[in-house]
């Protein structure tokens, strides 16, 4: 009957993942950033099983798309800084090499994943949560998302290839004002600058975005795969050069 | 007097081509899709004959610019699927080989068309119709335009340089709803997403674009050359590769 | 006291530049077009000193970030129709030379600079001030100003990379418009193309301008080059090549 589709999907492997809840249903593997109590922060474990499970989703035949979302009403507060804490001087360099490689496995796992990405943002956005959507096809959000890189004021410099995609979605002139000057925007003003699809109001966010995930694992999934790397392929080098 | 604007101007050649009206008056090569009872539907001689006008514009000395517009109350029904039918299975390699080569020739000349080429929008727009639009130089719409390129949902994927062109002009989240997930979109929206220049009240769209194409064919024509040039040899290697 | 921040800047080296006021103050290195009773136009020496100040800015170690804007009521007429007065015929091919070499100088020092560019336009511009504003990084307007590069009209090409960075903002079918077919638009209508960052009224323009990039200048500066850098990098060869 009609409560099927309200039924949550199953998890296929519980206790798989530590960081991320991920569901398999009719074709959409779904990301849930699963550490509401950290306000869905990136730890170095979850930087590894996201990719991980981006990897998981590219190779399993059944998946025709995938979908990310926060848990809770937060999407995701970028970096946990708890990665870098109690750490001694003499060890960061190694840890600056070590923080390199993760992050660059992580972005190449985006760079490489032959399927659509959706991203469902459900509340705010923060650092390289927001950068790498520059490497997602569809970011749908609710009203109530908001969207902040603040890089330059923590002394860092922009990551996820949002030094290229993000002038190409949007222009240079508002592209400066997220990456070197901090501007924090809301949803309507992410949808005006190309950063997002469409926004939905935050009471039918949820069922209007299932609805519609629902509807697009339904083409032909050779066909979207075709689609998405026909762009994709033309730009994969310059994105790995970044 | 005031009526001579208003007087159609005269086919050069009548009867050249089946299923194009096209006419040239005072600078500017008009190409009109002319089958109205198909829905101005592409078939295979449609294909050829456009490339074909695309061809004689740009090499006509006295032509300023190209326009391209459709007869009736529609734009383009996209790829007649007449193509299509009473193929032998024996015979379907050979027939997409066929399709592929007229395609390609058709693209080609889009890319390669030296002068500002501008499309008028009378109505909805369907498939590679709306695709190669990327490749128009101003595209004005009335206000009754649709754009739709159901692709995926026929397994097909992007043509006519989209897969570049549309990422570039709207951002990839914008674009892949259109791409892949088969959004048909307003006139008001495409304009939003940089497809189309600027909407026109159905009312005043043919007389209100008109005059503005007959002030831009008094423009210096070497002038108005070299500056799409400058624009379209940085990317022309790389159209050709799409 | 409040006073404090509405007392002009000291000039570091007064008489240095005669077409512009350069200013230094808090990290914010200000060139002002300063030739109100011609409208800002920019001869020949204007070109020389507005690149000059700019690589000056660059290797000032005290400078975090640039900003340029007009005195009075104009940013900028353009090029200085002087520059084509009073030439023999016999001088036309050193003349045309000559401009050209300038040319490429002024737009190269734009190509180059380092650090975050900022232009404040105060009222309206014209052809070249217009043109190289796609390699600026943020662009703040006043409601008063208009954007205007009326190159076919004079015969010429569009020029200051805009032949790449205008589709590249707004996409091919808004960009033609202003760079072949002379549209003058409005500073909204700039910012909806993603030329302009953000609009301001008039009253408060400057004031409101002042205060943003006051606040940017005080974030860490090797982290605004680096980032600055990270997109300039990726097409710098382009730039140059257009």
């Amino acid at each position: 009957g009609s409560e099927s589709s309200s039924e949550p999907a199953s998890t296929a492997e519980p206790g798989k993942y530590q960081t991320l809840q991920v569901t398999k249903e009719d074709g959409v593997y779904k990301i849930m950033l699963n550490r509401p109590s950290k306000k869905n922060a990136i730890n170095y474990e979850m930087y590894e099983e996201w990719g991980q499970a981006l990897n998981e989703a590219a190779q399993d035949k059944d998946v025709v798309l995938a979908v990310v979302t926060g848990a809770g009403d937060l999407y995701c507060s970028g970096n946990d800084l708890g990665n870098f804490a109690n750490v001694q001087p003499s060890d960061i360099t190694a840890m600056a090499k070590k923080g390199g490689d993760i992050l660059e496995k992580f972005v190449n796992a985006f760079i490489d994943f032959p399927k659509p990405l959706i991203g469902l943002i459900n509340g705010p956005a923060v650092g390289v949560s927001v950068t790498v959507l520059g490497l997602f096809d569809v970011v749908y959000a609710t009203d109530k998302a908001t969207f902040h890189t603040p890089f330059s004021a923590l002394g860092q410099s922009p990551e996820g290839c949002s030094s290229y995609t993000f002038p190409k979605m949007m222009g240079t002139a508002k592209a400066t004002e997220l990456l070197l000057f901090n501007k924090k925007i809301t949803a309507v003003e992410a949808c005006e600058r190309n950063l997002v699809t469409e926004v939905f109001p935050d009471g039918t966010f949820k069922s209007e975005t299932e609805a519609r995930v629902k509807e697009y694992a339904k083409l032909p999934k050779i066909s979207l795969q075709k689609s998405k790397n026909l762009s994709r392929d033309a730009e994969r080098q310059k994105l790995y050069e970044i």
